[in-house]
């Protein structure tokens, strides 16, 4: 059963529950009261008794079913059909859910339809019961009622908002390098709140500015300004919330580059360190070979008479040099010559 | 033949249809009933005999044949001209193809030139000739309900863009580096989208200020207004889609930074490993260039000694030292003092 | 001579051309006509005898001389100034010229003041003279008549603007690094052509506005509705290229990026591939530091021995130790021991 | 006692104070005068009696009891509830600090109610009671007075902000990496400025729209204009310093780029100095191979007819070649000939 | 002395000129003429006869002295009161340098107060004097002539600023990395000028409204409008610097990176040659290293028997083996033996 809660107000005061909708429209008409009836999802057999009592539109009644609607405010001859947005933050998924209420308000009559958990109706009725002076205003008085629920509500979605961005900031300048898919997801549902809160805030002055062709009365409309004020404090609180966000996006763009700055220090560090390293190895690498060339010069000069030695060492019977009485020297200046020539070669060469 | 659909209406009911537009005009008058021709891309030759009879503006009959128009509603007199641009969804694409659509409400006709597949005006005709309440309106209804279906079949564009722009944001997310161009090409659809949206909704607000001048009757000007309502909401979705995708460039671009610095740190490890590699590498090559110069240095040592030896071991006859007696150790005393010179000289060279 | 063209024009008929600005002037008073004055590039004399005659106001006459004013619309008394800015597009340069055309209209006459070739203002005259139920309704279907030629001429401009931004997304997503410079110059381009056609639009509605209490016939009226009609849609263009643009600018920013990242990575390759090599070299070198201690600590112990044997070889007569019956062993003995003591020392140093 | 002062003025002039609320109440009946009422930070019981002497709306009570309120305007029959944002800057954090004064405005009375140090009330009051002639212009007077001061008090706001701009344009050229979070926490201030300031003058923009109305005094309507003179010219700079600020963040991160750019230019000099260096490495690695390539090759040329030496001077008796008449010839040729086939085989080799 | 000029004109023209204020208040009345009074940065006192004489306002005056003022016009009854932002541009510091100058408006007499150079007021009284027919008109074509020297002293800013903005084009296509300080700055001065340019605009929209209640003369209505357009013709062409400015910002910002590209790409290109040199000089070392691998090993093949040979040249009396008759044979064959051993030793090594 859709039907909620079905009552009638005669000046401010509930009387006793009507138990069929029938029974709701007789005690209406017989005491002068004023009705209101809270539906949760009906469809539309169910609402269609309501519907012909009351000349409600079809048009808004469509609305009413299908849902999906804008915040917005109609006036069907002295009927307004009323669109509102409830919302709430689901601070795990940081995300903004919204509800969808519509309210019929006519001469004698108040019809609730309610989409979603929030607003939370049961307690606004309570309220209001509280305070008859305000419930004997009509119907116009219990829209007011309910549109300050809805905007009261956004109270923590707006905190909510900026609890998040708080962290946003300090993981931007944490250096948290996935906090641009939280910016870029948290500006979504700012946007969306946007949407919600700023046609709101336009039907409450587009409420205003008819209400004295309309004869609200002097009180609804106060209250209805307090609230405008309150949904304008709250859309404006969004507005800089997606100028804050918008400004770190660019900002993350910049710490990003600038780690990338770090990053590269540390690279052209390493690469000092690597050409300096590389520079010394070059030096060693060609000092050594020119000590290769060194030594080995020295050991052929070194070499080469040991040869002529080892030659001269031989235990030949014949060979006429050993019996020279010059032999032995020949042979140490052969050696000295050897060695000469390949010093001077060496040299000639730059080896030496 | 472009001449799609043609029929008088008489309170609300399709009499027998007529077979020529001459019958149709005659009709009209002897019934006091209500024309609707329905054209698809005329030329100028076969508009002129409604241009005639009905005493259509040049300018707009001219406006009917060229095409190529902004949504927008012209009064010629007690004639409404009126451009509409419907459109659809080429998902595979992702462009929005829009039609064009042009009507001409008199006093007692309608007249609607199509320039495209949509809207589908056979449809539109077939629900109000369900509904002769509706339709006993007269023209301006017939105008409200193409409104309608216009505004109607907008809404799978709407969700066809949420749709892939949803993708986008997977793409985006997932590193695709492609997602840019999509990003921008998609941009430039929901701004077309936006520029057939908007004056939509401009035109249509225009019609309802002018609705109690020119007579609208009630009910219409309810139907109109609740289709505005529909295009506010969609054009409201379009510019989120807009502001969306103008996020989605510039995270892109901070996603794209970071990528580089993903890379950066990479080649940032590398070129320490090749650092330190390099360090060893110098290390090892200027240890090993020492190790050579020992190792020469020694190797110089002990051959210095090897080549007295080998002297000595000659053969010659005439060696006046092998015969001394202490020859044998001045020659070892020899070695061992060319050997301690050496290594003098090498410790001073510090090469050993 | 900036007397272009000079004309008085009876019931939309062209009457035989007077020969002198004070012929037409005759003409004009007797006949009960319209005179068409059209001038290019006037002087201040030449302007005098039109400026005295028809009662031309200092101040728009000052304007009409200077030239550089924005698309504006002035009423002094009777006489309406209007400025009007022609463009057309300069293909190759990429560039908006702009004209600029002042029209005084007052209540039977029109001056035309010329500043550049566009608009075709003989051709205007022409199309006019062809259709004198148009030309009977006086001077303002001439204003009409022009400012129909400025706008209609504004569409090529607007064409060629859209085939430029055509070229210049494909250059975009081609990778051509010199794009910017052509977007931005664009852009500027746009701009200017922003800042012409929508003060034309606004001077339109504006003209419209008054339309009613200046008695504009309503044929006319319903003129320059179409032509601001095709203004507002030519400058909606404008808007949508100029979005686009910047579009295309953030585009090439993160494409330019992503080049970026394409040369990183080939740098991260290179970069890998030099670290691998150099870790091999590194690797190689301590090998081959490692082959050289143990080939020069091999070579030692080898030539150690030699030494010994060198010593043994030589040919003293006096040398005790060849005559003793263990000399000989104990050469061996020396040499095992010798080759072993350096195996020692070099197994401790680690070099073998 | 949150009842900061409590005075009744006569003709612009303060009467002896009273010591009870009630008597302030009394006072003024009797003489005809203005009672003006400072409360700090009241609750609802202190407020109670002030609420029900002057009838002040209990939505007007609600906010200023609450606070958090923007700044605003509101008539409640011929009371005027206006909430003031009163601010300072404290430039050590750099922070603007927000306070809030609500004003209650009746025909004969004027109650205010500050949260915070700010502003200074007690020197508007003792500059008022120094101006009779301005103060016997009754409630509205003190308004526009405390309004002046608040806005006088926003000068220092501005200056502190402009200040720390021109800081940041130092720290911004002079490199500072740590720019970006000082400008982003600073436009989050001007923001907040943003958003009290332009209130405000919107504030002040309708007082003196409803000023004929509600027959404010000329003079105070002066006062006022001036006052929203002032305040528009500072929400101009606010607004000039956002803009500022906007741009000072892009700017910093084509700067940040910038340093990259000399980052990398030092990374390109290192490498180009290490691949020259590397080149040279490989060079003398390549060449010192060659090297040891051909002392190789020249050693075992030499070397080679060492062995026959050597094996030539061994000291066998049965050595048959050593008493042949051309063992000594054969023995050097074979020498030659050995020598001469490793220089034919190394040469062929590419070692020589 | 802060009075500059001082003077009455009766019917336009000046007549002689009185020697003190008071002679000025008396001629003024006494000839029915304007007296127009010149003033430079005077202080109170000297303002104070004038204020008194005129019935000026105390904070219009209040407003004169403490200068600091936007463009405003405010009406005191029948005195006006207009505040003027005159600019020049100091092209050297590439700064919009603004003056201040407040002008009084009676029925009879102008005030004029500078605070700087600019404008020029005594051309504008010498320009007004040569046209009596203006001046005749009284006050307001007084401050019709100054509005008009403030404002074509607005042309060469404009012009200063757009020869500026062509040089940072140059600049910034010609790849100059300073070009962002340039940018920044003259955004400052472009949104000084536009601070100063809209206001001026909008102030005298509001004179031109209030001109038919407060009987302006049509032909200073007429004069106003044409500085009207001027300014707007300004304001134009500030705001479009502006967006171009923006844009040279991002592309800047573009070019940087892409300057960023040229360099990785130089880097790119010195690590490839990096790379394979590096690997060349892998290859080179490790060849070289197998070579030495594969010296040692012949070296050690060859020197072994040496040793072999060396023993056996020893001159022991008392070594058997040289007088085996197999002796030397077995030597020869220990020798070959040894050498095949280390070559088969090496060869499993793979050292050969
Ligand atoms: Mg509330
Ligand atoms: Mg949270
Ligand atoms: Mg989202
Ligand atoms: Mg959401
Ligand atoms: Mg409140
Ligand atoms: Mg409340
Ligand atoms: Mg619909
Ligand atoms: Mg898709
Ligand atoms: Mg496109
Ligand atoms: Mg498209
Ligand atoms: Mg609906
Ligand atoms: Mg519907
Ligand atoms: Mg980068
Ligand atoms: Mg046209
Ligand atoms: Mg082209
Ligand atoms: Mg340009
Ligand atoms: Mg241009
Ligand atoms: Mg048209
Ligand atoms: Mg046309
Ligand atoms: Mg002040
Ligand atoms: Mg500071
Ligand atoms: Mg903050
Ligand atoms: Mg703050
Ligand atoms: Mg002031
Ligand atoms: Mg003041
Ligand atoms: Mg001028
Ligand atoms: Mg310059
Ligand atoms: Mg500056
Ligand atoms: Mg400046
Ligand atoms: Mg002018
Ligand atoms: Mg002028």
């Amino acid at each position: 059963m859709t039907l909620i809660d079905n009552a009638v107000y005669v000046d401010g005061v509930r009387v006793p529950d009507p138990h069929t909708l029938d029974e709701t429209y007789s005690l209406m008409h017989e005491r002068g009261g004023m009705a209101w009836i809270g539906l949760y999802r009906p469809d539309a057999g169910e609402i269609h008794s309501i519907e012909t009592e009351f000349g409600l539109h079809h048009l808004a009644v469509e609305d009413a079913l299908t849902g999906h609607q804008r915040a917005k405010l109609e006036r069907y001859g002295d009927t307004l059909f009323v669109v509102l947005r409830p919302a709430r933050y689901l601070d795990a998924e940081e995300r903004v859910e919204f509800g969808e209420v519509h309210v019929f308000i006519g001469p004698s009559f108040v019809v609730t339809v309610r989409h979603a958990e929030k607003p939370d109706l049961g307690a606004v009725r309570h309220r209001l019961e509280g305070n008859p002076e305000l419930l004997k205003l009509g119907p116009e008085a219990v829209l007011y009622a309910i549109v300050d629920e809805v905007v009261d509500e956004y109270g923590p979605v707006v905190a909510g908002l900026q609890n998040d961005i708080d962290e946003i900031e300090k993981q931007l300048f944490g250096g948290d390098p996935d906090v641009s898919r939280r910016i870029y997801d948290l500006i979504g549902e700012v946007m969306d709140f946007q949407r919600a809160a700023h046609p709101l805030a336009a039907m409450l002055e587009a409420l205003l500015r008819g209400a004295e062709k309309y004869h609200v009365d002097l009180e609804v409309q106060r209250g209805l300004r307090d609230v405008l004020d309150h949904a304008l404090s709250l859309a404006g609180h969004a507005d800089a919330f997606r100028a804050t966000l918008q400004n770190a996006l660019t900002v993350h763009s910049t710490l990003t580059t600038q780690q990338q700055n770090d990053e590269m220090r540390r690279i052209s560090e390493a690469n000092l360190t690597l050409a300096e390293d590389t520079r010394k190895l070059a030096e060693a690498s060609i000092a050594q070979g020119d000590q290769v060339k060194k030594i080995s010069s020295w050991a052929a000069i070194i070499f080469a008479p040991s040869l002529i030695a080892g030659i001269y060492g031989m235990n030949f019977d014949y060979m006429p040099e050993l019996h020279w009485v010059f032999g032995y020297p020949m042979a140490i200046g052969g050696m000295v010559v050897l060695a000469g020539a390949l010093y001077t070669v060496f040299r000639r060469n730059h080896w030496l």
